[in-house]
């Protein structure tokens, strides 16, 4: 399993009259969580879709168990628990800064070829630096 | 069950790099659907928010086929399926002008009194006005 | 002079804990207007693009007088004054049902190619549909 | 003159089918640029507005130069060159890692009380904070 952790304020753009972040709001957190976690195995999702290779969103699926409060410094956990093929899966967790558990987040995403749409592997070294995390013990 | 129809044109705002909607533009499209399937039935979820009464979304999971393009003319299908009772479920459906499936979603939501912020039941207008579509044949 | 009215309602994911529309929402509104506004010429902003005329923001300012409330029925009005060179102007006003003018915003935009990203001349067909409103009396 | 410099990197959901950051994002931007600028002057906008004083924007001004880039971490620059009364003007400068000047802005806002929602004078302890800033040399 790999896993990293993201910080995150909420801004008040993305708070709504109800006072707390919009429900839609958490797509982007957990883009944010995916795209650091990427980082912070020296992967740039930026350079990876440059080099030809897109990662839309097949399926979300979204628990709401706490609203987000404005200005709320998040935490957000980001997992990948099955090794990648075409298809990568991200699990999300959000904590506000008292530690309570907010959302849950699970989103499915595909490798894509920018040339012709189609699904893909994932780019060799994302494979490669991905690997040591799921090595059989 | 009780199912209404939403037109809702795709802005460039909600386009990303990659040439269609971003995938966390359709929660708003959701939104746009669920207040128009309660306009229909002659219901303001504002005037229920100022009477004292919210409906957070408690569920999401979308499901996305294919993208949404900028200036599409979009058909969103809201169904209210089930007998709303603490919860209320709706389905969704986007369809773009060329009639293909684009988007499945599944949100519920709850009543929530603004006072407590406690879960509550439905406004009786609501319930009065949704009975019909769920009489026994 | 070239005029239109378009009708657009604030949605609940514009709205921000202040209890009325953020204020980054009237770039979205004006967007919506300007691209009514080419539609009621019969020109289709997204045609436009697909041949290779981007229209992207030089300069923005809006005045802000009034919050617009959830659910309202905006009416947003776009003017074209001067006859567009390579810069086009648009002059908008966005009024609440109750008749209150909200916002007053002006938005400068270039006619961009797509090929060398460098400002270009509109398209002959945006000129001949213009013309007529700017003809001398 | 007081001035502060915040970082903030640019979502896949800000950049639009233009390949850049739309522009009515840049609204956001600059909102975080603020609030920023205000905590490093240990003074919280959330506090500020749970105590009765908010914020809202009366007029923006913003010029386009360039468009920033999907995960460019920029640097916001926001000055505050005016003494504050019961209006406040924030200047903004956007930079992207290159050191190119993308973005100016300059947005006007007005303390007013949540009670009546009437314009007020700025909270003394704000007052406080900001005035060595603008001692007479």
């Amino acid at each position: 399993m790999y896993q990293n952790f993201t910080k995150l304020r909420v801004r008040y753009a993305e708070t709504d009259q109800m006072g707390i972040a919009y429900y839609g709001a958490y797509n982007q957190y957990f883009e944010v969580g995916r795209v650091e976690a990427l980082r912070s195995l020296n992967m740039s999702y930026r350079q990876m879709e440059e080099e030809g290779i897109m990662l839309p969103v097949r399926k979300v699926e979204i628990e709401y168990l706490k609203g987000a409060k404005y200005d709320d410094l998040l935490t957000i956990i980001s997992r990948i628990e099955v090794f990648p093929t075409v298809r990568i899966s991200f699990s999300h967790e959000i904590y506000n800064p008292e530690g309570e558990l907010l959302t849950l987040g699970k989103v499915d995403l595909v490798f894509v070829s920018k040339k012709n749409r189609r699904p893909c592997k994932p780019p060799a070294e994302f494979i490669e630096k991905i690997s040591p995390f799921f090595k059989s013990e």
